[in-house]
């Protein structure tokens, strides 16, 4: 069989799942999700030798000690992963959920309904623990699963998947609604990108690279996210201590992260104060501020470049500007930043209102820290990533973001006319 | 200056524009609408001028009457769309619309927003008035629109968007919100749908091709629009002449429209005493059915292909066939529709909530006609189209389908630790 044909086969199976798989209750999908929970731990020493063979591979080419770590799975991470699944289980189902609805001057009684999207396609870099998580979120918001991680967690991937589709067996949910993309060749990606009609939606979760280059190729509509060039603007009115330790916290509590911060954008009226404190601060924190002239006169830093500030460093890195007003920062905003999150540190209930009715980002935090854009955080309980587009879901999307809805109108014979509606006689 | 720069300026201007826009409250809108209203009356006589040139090409190039009058403006008509235009104002504005919000447990003050997309293209084959309508309709819910129509309305549109861009002046809504892509080749709408970054979300108004070609090429996001093979399913247990009579409604009332039904499936306990006298109807009514061998049993009809069952006809022709059961009825939906709209007839409650659950479309109906999917009789006062996909807008599209969302968090100086929130004491 061509790949072509391989993964038409493949998609074609997951698209006939998720027709079963739409209407099952919910009582039957968690127990489907507590059944795979149940299988991963039973499996651990199967999955663990199978991540040993990625371990090794990443080894023998040469991959960082730190990108190792990320890979490997031990018995510990495997039950923290059936646990993740768990903790989906216990999570609202958001299918059936009445989002609108009431009855119609006619006598209509209208609804609009969540339903599952259906085949959802999820490329991704990640650690092998995405494979079930996202497996899981699909699963328990009635979507079937197409699944493309990183050539690198291979082995690991098609023990995760097996244990996860043998788990299904003999729970109603079929099998194939969790499968892997066959193949491992740039072609592969290719076929789930063109599936128009067999996959609903694509989500990238990876680095802006992957991202563009599916936003570009694809013509299954795609949710972008996770790039997350954040910014921390410092008012004209900002209490200056706060505003340090929001930065901070926003840069190196988590470095790697897409909420992390990569721009400082600084007021005038407030560098002379802020920045000799926050560049020493920075300093001891192991930041390296890559700043332009204005920023220069209050402390070392390294001469920022106009790519500095277009860059998600996910590293000790900081781009930093001072500004001549909150307009400016928010231009600067506009123009480099990735509409991710950009937070405000001001006492000015006016300049807070201003920044955050401005600022065209999927998040704006007011005195508060980057780092809380989240699902998490948000108390939804999980996160299939965070949405960097305006469409369909923005911000961190939890279970209902993996749904679409469905209008369903019932009437005794509704007809409409140019004269209004008429219910027509029924016989009995 | 080349096509293509032409184009970058113009939506540079409009995504400028959408940035002053967006913030505006709604009683700058709604005056900005007003304004635009009354010029389009006073200005009257010179839309008709300008259309009339568009009406004697489309006759030279030997357009077809019905054709032509949908093309034509008169004082009457023009007066018809100023008043869409008021209506459009007196509906509540999307922007700024509090969706979900709270407080969290670290006590961050959280709230989703409405605001608007930003840019919104439109690209239609319409009449003239989709010129006013789609503008109105971005205008108020805070988005700037660059509107494509099509080559033979080109002069009246020139002329609706100028006296629009004229109505603006001095309203605070910039005039660059309201824009038409320079141009009439193909080019010019590559440029339109290669323009992510400066278009958030294009949506095509008109037939399947026009949708298709603009889905495959566009890497701006599109919301697909419009395209209807709706389906009446008369189930075992129908009333027999409420059957003909939603039949009857939902084909021939008004068969030019996308919620017009273009096949009915017949339970096959039911075919011969729906089929003779549902097929004696729609003779009456003037439509020619095309049916396959087990619908010619019961009468008169034009042997069916395989491509009938895929047509959306817009006339009055319908394609029928008879199927085994509800599944079979459900799954020749999902084979051969757009999942736009399919009804289902029966006096059975079981049946109806079977057909409700499995069919996937933007809207199911339960004794009634499939014309009812309309954002006109959903109670949304005004209508962008009807959506086919899932993301985003499923179904018929008003002001809440043209926004996005933001979220806003508001904290007292609140850090992300490994240990949980901490508020970073302040100075004063």
């Amino acid at each position: 069989m061509s790949d072509a044909a391989e993964f038409r086969a493949v998609a074609t199976a997951a698209r006939e799942a998720s027709a079963e798989l739409a209407p099952l209750p919910r009582a039957v999908k968690d127990a489907a999700l507590r059944a795979i929970a149940d299988a991963l731990v039973a499996r651990s020493a199967e999955l663990v030798e199978a991540n040993a063979a990625d371990v090794a591979r990443a080894r023998e080419g040469g991959l960082s000690e730190a990108m190792i770590d990320r890979l490997r799975l031990d018995p510990e991470r495997v039950e923290k992963i059936a646990q993740a699944v768990l903790e989906i289980a216990d999570l609202p189902d958001p299918v059936g959920e009445v989002v609108r609805g009431g009855t119609l001057p006619n006598g209509l009684e209208l609804r609009q309904v969540r339903v599952p999207l259906g085949v959802v396609g999820i490329i991704y870099e990640g650690r092998p623990n995405v494979t079930v998580d996202a497996a899981a979120l699909c699963l328990k918001s009635g979507n079937a699963t197409l699944l493309r991680g990183s050539s690198s967690a291979y082995s690991s991937n098609v023990a995760l998947v097996g244990v996860m589709r043998d788990a299904l067996a003999g729970t109603g949910v079929p099998a194939d609604a969790v499968q892997l993309v066959p193949g491992l060749t740039r072609e592969s990606v290719k076929h789930l990108m063109r599936a128009r009609g067999l996959v609903d939606v694509l989500i990238p979760r990876g680095g802006a690279s992957l991202i563009n280059s599916v936003v570009e190729e694809s013509t299954v509509p795609v949710i972008e996210t996770g790039v997350g060039n954040c910014h921390v603007y410092v008012d004209a009115d900002a209490d200056v201590p706060l505003a340090v330790e929001i930065l901070l916290n926003a840069k190196a509590q988590r470095p790697s992260v897409c909420n992390a911060a990569e721009t400082v954008l600084v007021h005038a009226d407030v560098a002379a104060e802020f920045l000799p404190r926050a560049l020493a601060a920075l300093a001891e924190a192991g930041v390296t501020v890559h700043g332009d002239e204005r920023v220069a006169a209050h402390g070392q830093v390294v001469a920022a470049t106009e790519d500095d500030y277009y860059t998600e460093y996910l590293s000790l890195d900081l781009a930093a500007a001072v500004v001549d007003s909150l307009d400016d920062a928010v231009a600067h905003i506009r123009k480099y930043g990735s509409a991710h999150t950009e937070a405000i540190v001001t006492r000015s209930q006016r300049a807070a209102r201003r920044f955050v009715a401005l600022v065209d980002s999927a998040a704006v935090a007011v005195n508060a820290s980057t780092r809380f854009t989240d699902g998490g955080e948000f108390g939804f309980g999980a996160e299939i990533g965070i949405s960097t587009q305006k469409l369909h879901a923005r911000g961190p999307m939890g279970l209902p973001e993996l749904t679409s809805t469905k209008w369903i109108y019932v009437g005794d014979g509704h007809l409409r006319t140019s004269a209004g509606t008429v219910i027509a006689p029924v016989a009995d």
